[in-house]
């Protein structure tokens, strides 16, 4: 195999270049095709519930445990993605990271708020009806996915917004934090993925209208949970893009903690 | 809020430097971890039908069934992880990308073979028990998946392996290919989730086995589960890491098709 020429290496990557930018996708109509993805996703797991699973109470009942699926998408997928998604927006590259770090930690709270009211519903649900907790692969997927969220915001908030942890430990910690924040959203989809496949299967059991005969219900949540799943990726696919991600993310800006004032 | 000092700067750019190479876990340990993790993963499901669910047998019964999980998590996740770890390999990062180019399509492909039969198996089971194909949330996102791998490998040997794609389809092509290389796995693991769980329901339903009881396959099965997630991510947070790719990959000899000397 003879070695390329010089002027073969150029046309490669005059190619590249032209191809690269060929792929090159904006950020922001992305980000807007990605929210309306949310929402849809957001709309359609509480129509299924309203409209087919008999809609909403807090009394124990099945329609309690419908809060279960629309807090745990709201929550732990797109109001989280949403927070992961903060520090690859263009206008908060510059000027100072703090608000944006505010921004992005008061998300992930808001998310892990409803993720938590989101897992109270279901062993409610269960408690009143006598059923067993956590004996599901969904359940231990999904409440895995839950205990490493309160982790990933606790070492998140003490590493990064409080000012006593040292530079070394903040520099050192951030690697962990990004790939855990891809990887408690990927957990997530995986769970809500199997809940929905598991809840179908417990609803549509009987009578005509059993999930086998794939009725217009089972093709709603089948379609829903497709949607979850793409919007995961999407949003894992673009938080790994290296050209969507802050240029200046070892600037010691980036190092500045909330309360830094009073050292 | 002062602006850092270019001493801070120094200083943080030092805690970088010190605290990456902390977390510079070397690729070849990681990826006998990640082999002995993935045959523990084929030994579990291979187990969990011979022990719990009957074995194994051509008949059109369950055991004909039970070649589906063994062939799907053996071909799609596993050796469909080893294939798209090839290029990661530092020692097939000197002399020519060609022998590696057909090693990868050959483990992809012997992945994908054993997706059909894995397929196939399922089919012939639901076929003989007069049960409906293709209508859980399960059968679309694995039938879905197994789609996308079939166009991935066939575009993937026609653009790389082929001599007729021009350059620049080449160099177009490869970041969509990269994209849903990961993709492909991470679809693959939420199928296996939702079928694990979906097969536990389905068998475990009756009796003391119940699955909500927890009886020793569910616990089994279950870990098995979160054992396939952990392989899953583990993979592509190694296809994801910087310092793991191949550092010449846009030069020419990337683009070095198979039958080139043909031309």
């Amino acid at each position: 195999m003879a070695a390329p020429s010089e002027e073969e290496g150029a046309v490669g990557r005059r190619y590249h270049q032209r191809s690269t930018a060929m792929l090159d996708v904006p950020f922001l109509p992305f980000c807007a095709f990605l929210g309306t993805l949310g929402l849809l996703c957001v709309a359609m797991v509480g129509s299924w519930c309203q409209h087919w699973r008999g809609g909403f109470s807090l009394d124990g009942s099945s329609r309690t445990f419908n809060w279960h699926p629309v807090l745990m998408v709201t929550g732990l997928v797109v109001l989280y993605g949403a927070a992961a998604l903060v520090y690859r927006i263009p206008y908060t590259w510059s000027g100072p990271k703090l608000p944006w770090k505010v921004l992005h930690g008061s998300l992930a709270l808001g998310a892990f708020i409803l993720t938590v009211l989101g897992l109270s519903a279901v062993f409610y649900f269960h408690n009143s009806q006598g059923t067993p907790n956590m004996y599901s692969l969904h359940s231990w997927i999904g409440l895995g996915t839950v205990l490493l969220f309160s982790c990933q915001w606790a070492a998140g908030f003490g590493a990064f917004l409080l000012p006593w942890a040292p530079t070394w430990l903040r520099v050192l910690y951030k690697p962990i934090h990004v790939f855990f924040g891809s990887t408690i959203l990927l957990l997530s989809v995986a769970s809500c993925v199997s809940g929905i496949n598991e809840k179908l299967f417990f609803s549509l059991k009987n009578g005509t209208m059993q999930y086998k005969l794939l009725p217009a219900e089972a093709v709603f949540a089948n379609t829903l949970g497709l949607l979850i799943l793409i919007f995961g990726v999407l949003v894992v696919a673009a938080l790994a893009r290296p050209s969507w991600k802050r240029p200046d993310s070892d600037s010691p800006d980036s190092r500045q903690p909330l309360l830094a004032a009073e050292r």
